[in-house]
């Protein structure tokens, strides 16, 4: 047997898709797992692919994304929320997941630790290990999801180079306050660390972000993405700002990586920025408003989700893992959800509700029905 | 300052890249420094990528690939080449890159070695760079740019972990014989490496390759592309084929890097291996023959080459590094080719010939124009 990179050992790929892979195998399953949008793309979006299909937009592209894109991403960050990026510091990336692979591979040594705030995406923590780099996970729970400067300064070390903000959140739909983000600020400015900002559910719930902070631009990588704010999550495309030196940088490991994101989905994204998501983003408010109060009837308790499109309930008032319980929920109740675990927070299970208004019905009756046979 | 992955340091982007835009700055140049086909992608692959965006093919797929692409690609494998891969031994990725990519970082740990006969595509070196791992160059030119078992014997050390092999050869144009291959086959057979067969110009210039030598399949690492047999350079698509557990740790890496590559390109992937690429790849041919004659005129030594879209002409009786001749060639000659120094061998020049007729015939005029004035 020959050997791998030692770094893989143990990683695998992610528990969302587990759950989903296990609720598709049991058949019949209402599945509230996946952070996708039901939407199909909206046709302007895919009209404009077709296009430059048409005009033989099939070449390669500069390395980082065509000048026009890099273009209108800086003159859209800068209108929409005050960013001061130049297209020379904006790279087009193959969604957010490679913009957040390429930040954390571009920044992290061996042995670097990652400050990442839990329940969280399990991305980070896995890259972080493939970096070599260490995950240290700081429990947002006790403060409703909000991290706080106080639980962060406990958790930073001399050897802390990353810290990761993700807000709107995944898997809460908490969005970190004002306030916690300029003390969070404060405790960071002097210390040699960057922080990855995983802004990809903002476009559906414009809030303050972190990446607001332009005074921090050198240590702020920020990433976003086509795939929420406009279903686009098949595309696979996202941008990853950074200030000049940076971005070259990380464009080296984008280039050795991927060469280029596809020349006409690039050409579509132009479209993507012309587009207006907020009857989206009305759609995933009322299914939130109908979530809350059907788990209130329930008595699941939840920290009340502001932004992107899950609910993280409690189940610790249950006695049972939350592996177990999503296991029986889709085995017995046939709705599929995701543990906490999967979160790195056991005690909890995430429910996302970008599915259609009838399954999110039908998903949650299923849902109090199983919580009463119990 | 802050600091970054220190495998970043002194790396830069491909050479190739850096004398394109040299000669779009310097204006007026004939280009003959990319590897990319003046094809636009045949009309039944774009229009099927069409046909995926009217049917809403724009959500995420399996990290892999669909299922129906990955038999599709196991089928064509094996009709063509007689591999024996199974549609769960394929990872779909974004393109020959990001193959080559998770390949060489799911198996290469700090300090290994990696032999790369010499001169080669500038990836290689990078990659193995950026997993902290130590490129072997292996020099084939005085063997007419075969790799030769006493050559490979030779840099093997017990640290050597991956041999790269890229037949057709880029830049070389040299196809590796079967003798050859033979006889690394057996000099490897029972040492702990991987092989990495990156056969990107196999669609182009059907040829034996080491990938066939299916007895040694649990090392190998097979790389694949729709960029030149299918002109599709700008889709970023290709694949990656190797044994079930291999497969399944670098599909964590892909996973993790890009999520998976975009649905309704995938769709079009299917129409592409319906796709004849044999009306190019005699268009390939004649230019070739044209290239030769010419170059046997000018009296420029080259190996024959036999397969891809280059020819790497020899420079050494000319008294000039390829750096200055090619620089030279380009603000005094208006044609752009690249130094041999991008590949790691000084003393030559790489000139792709897919472009167009017309242009190919304007730049060996310039070519022999700039000669016989020096």
């Amino acid at each position: 047997m020959i050997g791998f990179n030692r770094n893989l050992d143990g990683l695998r790929l992610g528990g969302i898709r587990r759950y989903t892979t296990l609720a598709k195998e049991a058949g019949g399953c209402v599945m509230l797992t996946l952070g996708e949008p039901e939407f199909d793309t909206p046709l302007p979006i895919r009209e404009a692919a077709k296009t430059a299909l048409d005009q033989g937009c099939t070449h390669y592209t500069e390395n980082r994304g065509t000048a026009s894109l890099r273009q209108a991403i800086a003159e859209f960050e800068h209108l929409r929320r005050g960013l001061t990026y130049s297209s020379e510091e904006v790279i087009v990336t193959l969604g957010a997941t490679e913009a957040i692979y390429i930040a954390m591979t571009g920044v992290l040594n061996p042995g670097d630790q990652v400050v990442i705030p839990t329940p969280a995406f399990g991305l980070y923590d896995t890259v972080a290990r493939l970096c070599g780099a260490e995950p240290v996970a700081v429990d947002t729970a006790p403060t409703n999801f909000q991290l706080t400067a106080e639980a962060l300064e406990r958790a930073l070390t001399s050897r802390t180079r990353l810290l990761v903000l993700n807000s709107p959140n995944n898997p809460t739909g908490i969005i970190y306050s004002r306030a916690h983000l300029e003390a969070i600020r404060n405790l960071i400015r002097d210390r040699e660390l960057f922080v990855l900002c995983d802004d990809v559910y903002w476009g559906l719930s414009p809030c303050f972000t972190f990446t607001q902070f332009t005074d921090l631009k050198d240590r702020i990588l920020a990433v976003q993405s086509f795939s929420k704010p406009y279903a686009m999550t098949g595309w696979r495309m996202g941008y990853l700002m950074a200030q000049e030196d940076a971005a070259k940088r990380l464009n080296v490991i984008h280039g050795h990586a991927v060469t280029c994101a596809p020349s006409m989905l690039q050409a579509a994204c132009l479209a993507a920025l012309e587009c207006d998501p907020t009857p989206m983003a009305q759609a995933y408010k009322e299914r939130r408003a109908y979530v809350c109060g059907r788990l209130d009837e329930m008595g699941l308790p939840y920290a009340a989700p502001e932004g992107a499109f899950y609910v993280f309930p409690s189940i610790s008032h249950l006695a049972v893992g939350s592996e177990e319980f999503c296991t029986r929920l889709i085995l017995e109740g046939k709705v599929a959800t995701v543990p906490g675990t999967v979160f790195g927070r056991e005690g909890f299970f995430r429910m996302s509700y970008c599915c259609s208004q009838v399954e999110l019905t039908e998903g949650l009756d299923r849902l109090e029905r199983f919580l009463s046979r119990r």
